[in-house]
């Protein structure tokens, strides 16, 4: 039986919450999206860019009401920046719409392909997912940059966004539905969740069967609801304690080098380090300068005893780490630092703390560097390079819905073909058994 | 922060339950097969194939236990007889095992691989998903199916049978762990989930952190529970509506032979057809054959108003069907049956009734076959083929740990590749950003 049978649209009555009526509308639409080829796509696209650029002074001006409301609740600056557009932003936003419209379309890529030995041709094709949930915090860039790949993808997208920034992302989802639509396509493919309360967002993760996958962007507590509480599939994103790992044997300046980048050359995002751990055989040679290093960026080190015992002539601030030091994602100036026996003690401590993420090692040896990739069991694993490198766009993606941290579907950034789905298609003869 | 570290083997203490005491053993072992070669483990796959022949007796002798107990409670014989194991069905299941031992090495595979415009060279690799939970009903050889496919791929499992295989399975598990523990081994690779209560499975799919993914195989309810309750990912699989659809233009005789070989040759796995939708214009020519046919094989056909005004002179046992039909999974000598307007209307038929399993088209029009395969959303489309053909073994997998009917992750047949996640390796020489 058909145990997943969805509502049909037709049965769309007044029982029925506005969460999953959207949800509804959105299956339609997808249906309707999904055999669309790359040129009717990329056309919508372009007419979104040029809308959001048109329509710069209305997405502003509804973007200023989010912002005054953030003022009076006290909100910090940083947050306050990241929620503001401004014409420069706004351009800025319809530049990587265009950019979008310029990547492949993954949509009918033929992932595996062949005649069987009884003449059936057997194609495995890419489709798009169906409909996309999307659950995320504060930035209304966020708002266009998922609709944007959705779109791509042959997906309708479902957007929750924060309340935060309810004005803005209403502005911004009116300028792509009507650019949408505009092309003659329903503009149900992108629609704001209605509701700003946290029953919507229940709604939404029970919509099995409508929603095909949702995929929360945002802090650990967002994430871990969605997971816990969802029976729609979820694909669990962003969380990450990384750790740079520095051998026996290892080039300082390098190492140092890569410390420093993973861990400082932007805190807040989830590729940066958070951890490092030092081989002992090179903990008195290395640990002096990389604490100076560290020091010089203004970092705060939360150092267990073998660490402190190198800090004594350091400029560094150095502090005694706890247990939860190994699994804090401080997304600020401060890092975790162990030194370990060996390096299979090192991959010990990230298999045992690692959110999954990514993982570095700084190393001469091609032995350590082969088995440190091969047991450690994370997103991405470094070799001599930055933690800073696990992002779509570094890993030429050309854009990115989040970063995958579960094994499930898609693992590390998230690309167009992860918003896809395959089908196989059967060709015979009138072949049977 | 690591939202979902899982508990460390080292907390192992009495207030841990069974099945959370049996996943940290699995988790542990599963990091030290993840790194085999496909050497060690191909070995160790003969030596279960070995070892399941020479223990015939023991096994044979368990079952009995199984069978006794289910011929008491009055089980019907078709069950009994795939409860029945005997040395020749011991053989094959040990000749499977032989034939999974052949099959590729998917771990290590490079799905994507290329040098970025800064020199880093970037790989992602097939890795095994970690820890693999089956929960399936009654046949004892998915216990060996099942623990063959993950050990080749480099995972650990947990496997929790029905009560009703019980003996059965705690024998064949016995001989498994024997035999992977004499070739060195982990023997927690393989482990029967203690207990036979309903909480050892609501436990199950409460260890998320400890348990990567659950498979469940049988019936529409198990696999709705486990849907429902699971924090853990899960592959839903299995439940078929299959629908055979004849175009207005078709051979006759081809549509014939696909009709009664998707409905009549095995009705009760999931590939078998379900409902026949037939074209209006082709209705009056091919529908007193089909029924014709149709009672040939034994099926008895629920049919809508239209059909039933051209099975007048048929033999056919023609039932009136109601809305139910068209959405139950007969496994059966049963189908529906509704004449449509239009391919569309099949189509859309089929999006509103199907369980996206398999859907075939009989067509001689390449536009309509077109048409269909495009708008079809089902893990596989057939294009004047069987809906039979939906099956690893059929696709050339070698073997196949159920059919996914999701989207996410796997859809469709699932073989050893889909027992496997990815990681990126990214190689540098000091890289930083």
């Amino acid at each position: 039986m058909a145990s997943h049978t969805p509502p049909s649209p037709a049965a769309d009555s007044d029982d029925i919450s506005p969460v999953t009526r959207t949800a509804q509308r959105a299956r339609a639409a997808a249906a309707e999206i999904a055999p669309l080829p790359r040129a009717v796509k990329d056309e919508v696209l372009l007419a979104v860019a040029d809308a959001l650029e048109a329509r710069s002074a209305e997405i502003v001006e509804a973007n200023a009401v989010d912002v005054a409301k953030a003022r009076e609740a006290g909100t910090s600056e940083t947050v306050i920046d990241r929620l503001t557009l401004d014409p420069e932003r706004i351009r800025a936003i319809a530049s990587d719409v265009r950019d979008v419209a310029a990547l492949p379309d993954p949509v009918g890529e033929v992932v595996r392909g062949s005649t069987l030995p009884n003449g059936i041709d057997l194609r495995q094709i890419r489709v798009p997912l169906g409909v996309v949930g999307i659950i995320y915090e504060a930035r209304p860039n966020v708002t266009v940059d998922a609709a944007a790949l959705c779109l791509k993808s042959g997906n309708a997208v479902l957007l929750r966004g924060s309340s935060s920034a309810y004005a803005s992302n209403t502005a911004l989802v009116g300028v792509l539905r009507d650019a949408v639509e505009g092309a003659g396509l329903p503009a149900d493919a992108v629609q704001l969740v209605p509701g700003q309360s946290r029953d919507s967002v229940r709604e939404l993760m029970r919509a099995r069967g409508l929603v095909d996958v949702l995929i929360p962007r945002g802090g650990a507590s967002l994430i871990r609801t969605v997971v816990e509480e969802s029976t729609v599939p979820v694909i669990e994103t962003g969380t990450g304690n990384c750790h740079v790992y520095v051998d026996a044997q290892a080039d300082l300046d390098m190492a140092v080098d890569i410390l420093i980048n993973s861990k400082a050359q932007r805190p807040s995002v989830c590729n940066s380090a958070e951890t490092l751990l030092v081989h002992q055989d090179i903990a008195a040679a290395f640990l002096p300068r990389a604490l100076d290093a560290l020091a010089d960026a203004g970092v705060t080190v939360h150092a267990d005893e073998r660490v402190r015992a190198h800090a004594g002539a350091s400029k560094a601030t150095v502090v005694a780490a706890t247990e939860e030091d190994w699994e804090t994602e401080y997304l600020s100036y401060d890092i975790a630092a162990a030194v370990v026996d060996s390096l299979d003690a090192a991959v010990a401590h990230i298999r045992r703390w690692t959110s999954g993420h990514t993982e570095a090692i700084v190393t001469t040896s091609q032995a350590a560097a082969r088995r440190f990739t091969q047991l450690v069991d994370s997103t991405t694993v470094a070799v001599n390079a930055s933690t800073r490198f696990t992002d779509g766009g570094q890993f030429g993606f050309g854009a990115e819905i989040g970063i995958s941290t579960q094994k499930l579907h898609a693992r590390g950034p998230m690309g167009l073909p992860e918003l896809t789905s395959t089908k196989y298609i059967v060709t015979g003869d009138g072949h049977i058994r």
